[in-house]
This record gives C-alpha cells, structure tokens and sequence, in this order.
C-alpha cells in the first residue's frame, strides 16, 4: 500500500510523532510506501509531496511542529480540488490513501472526500484546545499545558514581589481546558473559560479575596472567555464568542477593568504562539506515537472515513462523521472542582 | 468531621498536591478540620501530627515530595499500632477518618484497619512505577518520564558524537511503565522491561542494527529487567525479580556486557533518585489534586474502605480489597507496539 | 552590626540569592542582625521592617521575585523621607547601615543619602537589561536571556510549519543585551536593539532573504528599538526613546509592516512579564550570591556610598557615583558579530 | 582561505555552535571554505573529512554533541600521523589551516604540529570542567552546571521527604568548579572539590548539623574528590587523584561511609553523561558562537599556534604554549564564600 500523508491547520507538538509512528509502523510491519503532502490539502490538490522513508523520520518524536508543513487550504477548492480531481491525482501517482492529521475542519473536510468521492482517509485528531469530543485527550494539548503551567509558575513570584494582580491569556477559543488544567496546576486564583461567563464584579470579588489574604492574585484566561453579558451581546449581532470584534485579546481588556474595579494594579501576559511550538512532552510524544502506529493498522483494516482516537488507555476507532459533531467542552462538574481555588 | 491525611512509601511527585487539593476542598465545601500525621503511619502509632490549615497548603501543588514526610512503617507493629490503639488515639483527639496516601503495601494495610477495626479509612493510590491495576495512571509517574525523556535526549547527543552505546537505567521495580513511556517519547533502539526478559544476543543483535545504520545505540532498561533465563535461576532459589543478588543496577550489568558482545563501547547511567524529586509536571499536579478533592468526598459519603482512582477522564472509586490485588503489567500489545523502535 | 535590606524597582530573578548570602555571611561571619525593609524605600520612609534571621532564608536561592517586595518610591519624599528622617528611624530601630538593592535611580538615591546625610548605605546592583555599565553582567540577565532563548526555540518550528515570520519582543528598554544573546543563541534572522535603529526596508530585505533560502524569518526586537528616523522624529518634541507614544508594543507595531512590506505572514509575541519571574538559573544564583556576600564585607570595610560588581570572575566594588554614570549599551562591535546571521 | 575543523576529547554542549560560528563567519565575511574532519584527529590522520557549508550549520546552535564527531586518537601516531603526513594531507586538499576545539591534550598537540611542522592551526578552548586557567569561562561548563543544580532541586525534595542525606556526584576530575557553582546555587550542605580534601569526620560533622537543624543534608561531590590522607596515600603510590583504584564513584564510596559515621540513611546519585549532553544553554551557545566567530578572525590575521579565550565580556587570543599550561584551580578565596553553607 502507498500512503500518502498530510497534516493540516494550525500546528501542535506531537505532529512529527504521528508522522514517525505512522511512517515505522508502516514501513517495518507492512512494507508500507509513504509519501508526505506538504502543506496539508495544498499538497494534495497541487500535487506537492515528497517521499517519506524510514531515515526521514529519524530523531521526530521530540520534534515540534511538522516537517510537512500546514496551511488552511480546503480540499474541495482550487482547479485540483474535488474528489474528483484528488483521486485521478491519487491514481497518477499509485497513492492508495490518505492519513489526515487535522482538526474538526480537516477531519471533516476528509470524511465527505469518503463519503462523496470513495476516497479512502484515515482521520488523526489533531486539537491543541482538546476540544473534540470522540478522544479524552489530543497530543500537544499536555505540552500546552505544561507550558502554560510554567508560565504561571513564573508569573507568580513577579506578581507576589510586586502586589499585582496577573492576568494570563491561554488558548482556547471554545473550550477551555488549557486554562482550566493550567490554572488547577498552577494554582490560580481565577479561571475563566468560554464555556462559563463571569461578571467582571465576580472577578473583582476574587481578585479582592485574595488581596485581603495577603496574596497577589493570579488570572487564567481562555481566550475565547467573555464576560457575562457579552455573549448575548454579540449573538445578538450574529457574532459568536470568538469572532467579537477585538480590541487586543482578552487579557489586555480585562487587565484595566480588574485594575479599576478593585484598585489593584494589574498586568496582562498573553502566550501566545510559544503555546504551540517546541519540543512536545513526552506524554504528548507517546499519544502521537501511538495514534500514527493505529492509523496504519486502521489503513490496513480498511477501516476508510474513521478516526483514531484515545480513550481510557486504548486508542480506538470512531466514525469520523459521528466524531466531528461534538465540541468537547468542560463539563460543569469539573470547573465546580476548580471553584475550591477561586477568591 | 476532622480528617487526618498521611504520606507513606517513597515519596512521589504529586503528594503535596493530594494534599492541597484535599484540604481545599475540604475546608471550603465542608468546614472539615484536618491534621497531618508526620512520617507516614509513624505518625499515627506515635500520635504525632500537625493541624493543617489553608495557609499550610498556599502553593503546595509545584512543590515535590511530602510535607508531612514518609516512613515504611507499619501501623500493625510497636507499642501504639494494631488498630485498637489506633481507634484509641484517634478518638483521644476527636479524629473521625483517615486519609491515606500510599502504594499497594499502605493501601493494603489500610483496608485491614478497617476490615478488622472499623477503622474509617479512604484510600490515594500513590504509585511512581504505575503498577496499581485499578488506576488507568497514577501521579508521579508523568513526571518520572518526562525526567527520564529530558535525560534521553542529553544521552542521544553524547552517545552520537563518541560513537557509543548508552544504557540508562530508569524506575520499574516489577512494570516497565517508565521505561516503555519514556523509551517511546525518547526513541530509544531498545525497551528492557521486568514483564519481557531478553536474550543478551537478542539485545547485542537490536545494538548492532541500530550501529550499523550509522547511529549510536540507546537502551532503556527498568530496573526490575532480568536477562532471559536469570528469572527462571532466581526463582528456584525462592528469589523475585527484584530481589536477586545486586552487582551494582541492572545497567551497569548489562553496559559491559553489551560492549562484550558487540564491541561498541558502552556506558550505563542510572537516574535513580532525581525521577522521584522535584516540582511535578502540569498533568500529574491536575490529577493529584482531583484525587485530593475526590477522597474528601468519598468521607462525606461514608465510602470507607475504598480508593480513588482514574478510569478515562473520570475520578472514580473501587474497594481498595479489589484494587490492590493486581499488579498493572505493560501488556503484551503494547510492548509489541514498541517493538518497531528496536534495533 | 545591624543591617536593614531592601529591594526597590522592578522584580528580578536572584535578588532573593542576594538576601540568603547576605544573611548568611554576616549570620556566621560576624555575628550580624539583619532586618528587611519591606516595599523597598516605602518600609525604609514608613517605618516598615521586619527581623531577617537564618531560617527566613532557607531555600531562597533558587526563589524567584523577593520575598521583602518591592516598590518605586522615592526615599526623599513623603514625611519620613530624606536623610534626617531616615536616620532618626534608623538610630531608634539601632540599625546601623543599609544594603540597597536595585537599579540606577536605587542606587543614585542611596548615593545621595551617603553624600547629602551621612547614612551608611552599600549598593547592590540589580537590572534584568543588563544597563549598568559599572559590572560586567548583573543577576537576573542571564536567567532572561535563558527564557527569551526558550521562547525562541518554540517560536522556531511552529514558524517553519506555516512559513509565517515571527517577531519576538524581549525586555530592553535603553539597551538591546538580551534580545542581543537570545537572538544570537536562539539563531534569530534579525535582531533589533534601541542602540541600532534601522528602516523597515532593512528590516524586510533580511526577512525576505530568509524566506528566499525556504526558512521561515524570526526577528527579536527589544522593547525600546525604534525604527530609523523615529528617534529623531520623538527626540524633535523631547521624547526619548522608551517615552514614545505606545500603539500596543514595538512587536505589534513591526509584524504588520513586516508583512505589508515583504507579503509574508507575520505574527508579534510579547514576552513580558514571563522574563522577570521564576527560578534564577545556576549562573544568577552563584552571581547573586556572591554579591550579596561581598556586600556584607563592603560594610564591615566600611565601604559607604561603594556597591559591588562582577569584574571578570571577580566582584570588586566601586563607588556608586561613578557607576551609576554610564549606559552599559552594546557596543558596535558585538552587534557587527551578530550580523552575520541576518538574512 | 580553506579551514578544516576538528573536534576532539569528550564531548561539550556548545561544540556545534562554534562550529556554525566559525562557519557563518568564515562564509560570510571571507568567503571561506570549510571541511570538517571526522571523529576528531582520527579524520585528519585518516583524509576523512565532509565539506561544511551554510547550509549544514542551520539550527546548530541549539543542538547539542558534536555533528563532527569526536574520539581520543593521537595525531603523532599511525600512518598518517605526524607533522609531514599532516601537511602532505593538507596540501593534496588545499586545506590551508586547522581549527582545533578541544581540551588541554587536543591543544597542545595543535601547538606541537605549529612548533613542530609549521602546520597553521588555530585553538578554541573546549572544557567542561573549566580547568583551563586561559580563559575565564570556557562552553559547556554553564550547562552543566544547570544540569546540576536541577537535579540538587530535585534530589532536595525527596531528601526532605524521607529525611535522608543525599550525596550527589557531578562532573570535576582536577577542579571543583561545577560541584562549587551547582552547590552554591542549589544550596548543598557541604562541596567536596579535589583541591580541598576533607576528613570523613569533617563531612559527618557537617551533615549532623543539618540534620540537627531539622533538615535533609545535601552533599555535592567532584568525581575528582579524594578524603583527607587518601591523596597522601595515591601520591606514595605514584597515582594521581584520578586515577586512584575505583570501587564505584566517590558518591558511592561516600553514601555508606556517611551513613555510617552519622546514623543517617544516606544514597547515591551519579550525574554521569547526563552534564554533558542535549541542548547548551543560552549562555554556552552565545560564549561557543563568539569562540567560533573570533577563531576564524584569528586565522585571517595569522595567529598562528594561538587560541581564542573569554576575559571578562571580551574574546582574546593567547599563545597556545602559555594557555595549557595553568590548571584553574578553585582558589581558596571561592572555596571559603562557599563555606558559610555548609553543615
């Protein structure tokens, strides 16, 4: 079998594992042929890939980002897109398959080239906000994490010296798990996330409490939160929460606000692009791996529109088009854990 | 109710933040009163505990190792063990439950405090090798490997400027947890696992493959490894795995053996104690505190006797009767998974 | 003796190393009494101290931010302010010198209570940007530089998946040191420092020569560069550099020239307050150490209105009034170095 | 101008960057040529080289090891070994200089091939002990030294837990300068350097007095480290410090010998090849980068039998002759700071 590989939408650490694990898993157990799609559907509906073999692999696990590169090309745009078009491009150069690392739109994207076109995907969950529902975790969003955990570590001794109030800005455009693990471990003192508007004079509470304790209080926030209120306000106007006309990005709005709600001096810190880029964990280092060993063997199973995914310790399969349809967002049970931190 | 919360065993990145994370919870949703009996069940048979309040746990979740110190003590032996004293000193100072953080041995002993003495005991698995069958992870164990990834990646460096094989010898007493996570994120050439003896040809053939593809060789051995056949010699002596007669760690056994068989100089390096020690990572911080919460609320629910454990994304109880009895082995699967990295 | 500290300015990783071999230099050197003035001068004009004995110190080297915080006040203001004010304090709390740790206003104002009232002052410099050209590197740079190279490294792949340029903005607001060393250590393609100004049309030649050779550009710029010709524009209306009217920072500012002038998609990231918390590196601990050792001594040569400076491996002292005079700017010939890697 | 570049002795982290130093700056400014010679003077007496251009320096500066090579051969022995062969070599190459990066035997023997043959080479200082007395610091001594004092952040917590005494062994054969900076900045209770012996009575009183403090002693030992009476005792048998008979480490031999003398469970721990692999730090890369970039300045204005050193912020050169000759010793002056530490 030749497979051909593409990684699509923004990057995440753990694309390169899925390559490599895919890549030997194929190469030393099937004898498998590869070939990498640069620039995610780019490459598919120009005709850009290069071959994959074992030593370009060599050293990937640790690697971050992807070495094919990525884009938000859509694969049923353009004069080689269609599935009409990708399967005489698939046809021209003996590829068989296609393994496509990707998120919700990619996935989905893949899913109707199956189901409109016969062609034969295998889908890799790729979210960094661990936002889809089908998988209990996706690679790279641990290492976001751990990022954003060791910025909170350090943003608390410069708070503490100071008496200032942090507001640290996370990823997280609809769901707010980077924020929500982030802040547990690292221990702050207000987590806001898209999936539970706050006033401001709820935060002002929090952020007073802590003051009144004798500590300089600390702020995660998703990047997709709003305040409560604002939500209404923009769906009125046919906006969702992320797409509200923006002002910089939410810490920087809400750090004044803090500051003149309770008089404590507050500063903004947005991570911004360092969340994504960079060595991976190893936990994301062995979910990837093992998600790009499975993708194989769900190829050789002929298992074509379903997705590899992580559930309990096993990576199982599910239907990419079932898989799509849920937003993975933190139920209320867990942010209610979170709560015991707050004020 | 007044909790008193202990740490036994080795310690294990993570303790502090069951520790936090139950005092929080308890504190905040129950007006519990807490106590922290010092070195483990030490503490308990010598009546020697400290109030915790919140101010005691202010930051605890990045900290290492054990505020309250660890012992192997038994709480079954001296003068103030068995579990009638044990009820006596808890009622001397009005203490209704325990709260008990330990490994299968701790876990074990609780459960009997309560099966025989009525005892009102909850249970933490605390576990850096992973080896507790009723947790699909335990804290610790996320930090252990991503020490053990960082120190494969500074070996990989070193190893391939001088042409050499590099044994690292990780944690692994009876499961080769660690070593199969942090040789799959680290890529390692080969695994050595307690529940996977080798043949010192089948490791000198995976070394000579790896060096004649022109790299340098990288071995991850558990500690617990045992070549084939010393299972079977140690065995008939009425010796476990573990317990055999020690030359120094199982890497510095092997390095010389491997340069023997292959003529590539070798070096062993064993991580030992550094794998326990230091601040724990983001995800292992999230757990623990959530099993912190969770226990706190499995007292209010009279769920004596039982453990918290992980099950998928969920926290969820078992008696500790049925979780302690197996031991949490790297199946089969997944060491085939691994296999593609060898040699 | 007995000696007040206090730490004023801006936060920076080491000033807590500075504090532990103070306290323990003259704990078990000369029998010395410490106490810690707290806010910086706010404690010293309010009257605000507390007792500094061996155990406060305990661990505090590898502590970020200080534990005796810190402020901007102006010892000569307020109503216990100025020199005969402070003495009276001092002479009714028996307190017989202060150690000053801080920046260039810091330091001058503890010269000028030397000079103009007699009160036994020692400085200890303390600048993240590495501004002072009396030592040859102060605490808290490196640990910066450190941070900055991280961010860098993480930067890097996620800009190579997508081909985006990234700008990184890093402290510095005189001088240009740390975007200097985390650009030549991170292998930035441009890196631009308030000492150098340069056009936009430089600035987009080096990224498009970047994006000519299939890599993916990475520009450092510290907070205070500013383009050519805008120096002369904000000094014509008596504006220094720093002072510049702010649309956001130099990066949010760069990245959209950038790309409007090369068409290559460019994206800011601002570091922040990131660089100033956390734990000191090795090198900073050692350096701060050391300081606050020789500090000790300084007072016991009395050496009044002098501070200590890394010389060499060596600290010396000199007089504050000389060393407060000079911009430690880099000098052209270390950014001639540096070029080398542009474009 | 044609360069060949070798590197030589145990690997360092920063060997790759001064070879994208040197490179960079030799194509750029000069327009030079470079070949690299394999596995140190083994590629020299053996022709065994690869052209190096841009393009393979790219990212070098992070990576850690040597992508060269390295081993111990003698480049006055073997076939080709020897001034005349060397030269001849050269000459039917059109190599024109050599770049030797290496420890005091690498340079010396580059200085003998000068002296000796006339041949053109210039030194870069390699290190990581830091025991060449020429150059204030030399790349890689500062990553080992962060490597350290992680693992004396970690080891300290679990020391704490179980209130035992860890002794952990770092690298230093003649000098003790990483035991004394990884002590100082991670707050060991006692530093054992070659050039200080102390008694086995010395360090037990030490470690007594930490444990009667209510802490966990912390011992940093030098490999090199030798106990009172047993230098005396080598030196009668005409062994020098390092080269004494080896039960296991120095730690090793100290750990029971500890226990022993105070009562306190003590352990082990080796660093080993951990210190001198994986990524440099910023400091090192920056340090390594000029080395580079001022080695290949040193060849254009014929240095000859010269090398390249740090003194203070400043790259100089000094003969070669004079620069291997002085050990840097730890001075008294340092070793005495460190002892208000100790016990």
């Amino acid at each position: 079998m030749k497979i051909g590989i593409l990684t699509s939408g923004g990057d995440c650490p753990g694309l390169n594992a899925v390559i490599r694990g895919a890549v030997l898993q194929g190469v030393i157990e099937h004898d498998t042929e590869f070939v990498g799609f640069k620039w995610g559907w780019k490459g598919v509906v120009e005709e850009d890939f290069v071959p994959l073999v074992r030593h370009d692999v060599r050293g990937l696990a640790r690697q971050g980002g992807t070495i094919l590169h990525s884009s938000r090309t859509n694969p049923f745009e353009g004069e080689g897109g269609g599935p009409e078009n990708i399967q005489r491009m698939m046809d021209r150069n003996g590829i068989d398959a296609l393994m496509v690392i990707g998120g919700e739109g990619t996935l989905t994207a893949a899913r109707r080239l199956w189901d409109e076109g016969g062609i034969k995907v295998i889908g890799v969950p790729k979210t960094i906000d661990n936002d889809l529902a089908a998988t209990d975790y996706s690679f790279g969003f641990d290492t976001a994490v751990e990022i954003a955990t060791e910025a909170i570590d350090r943003l608390r001794t410069t708070a503490d010296s100071h008496g200032r109030c942090m507001v640290l800005e996370v990823m997280g455009r609809h769901v707010g798990w980077i924020a929500l693990h982030s802040g547990i471990a690292g221990g702050a003192h207000a987590i806001l996330i898209p999936e539970h508007p706050q006033s401001i004079e709820q935060i002002a509470e929090w952020v007073e409490s802590v003051r009144d304790r004798g500590r300089a209080p600390l702020v995660v926030v998703a990047e997709g939160f709003m305040l409560d209120g604002m939500t209404e306000a923009y769906s009125d106007k046919g906006l969702d929460a992320f797409n509200r006309p923006r002002l910089g990005g939410i810490a920087e709005q809400l750090a004044p606000m803090i500051e003149a709600a309770t008089g404590i001096e507050s500063r903004a810190t947005v991570l911004g692009h360092i969340q994504r880029g960079g060595a991976p964990t190893g936990y994301d280092r062995v979910l990837a791996t093992r998600l790009g060993i499975h993708a194989v063997e769900a190829a050789y199973d002929g298992a074509w529109g379903e997705m590899v995914t992580l559930r309990g310790t096993e990576i199982e399969r599910v239907s990419i088009a079932e898989a799509t349809g849920g937003l993975n967002v933190v139920p209320e049970s867990r942010y209610a854990e979170a709560k015991i931190f707050f004020g």
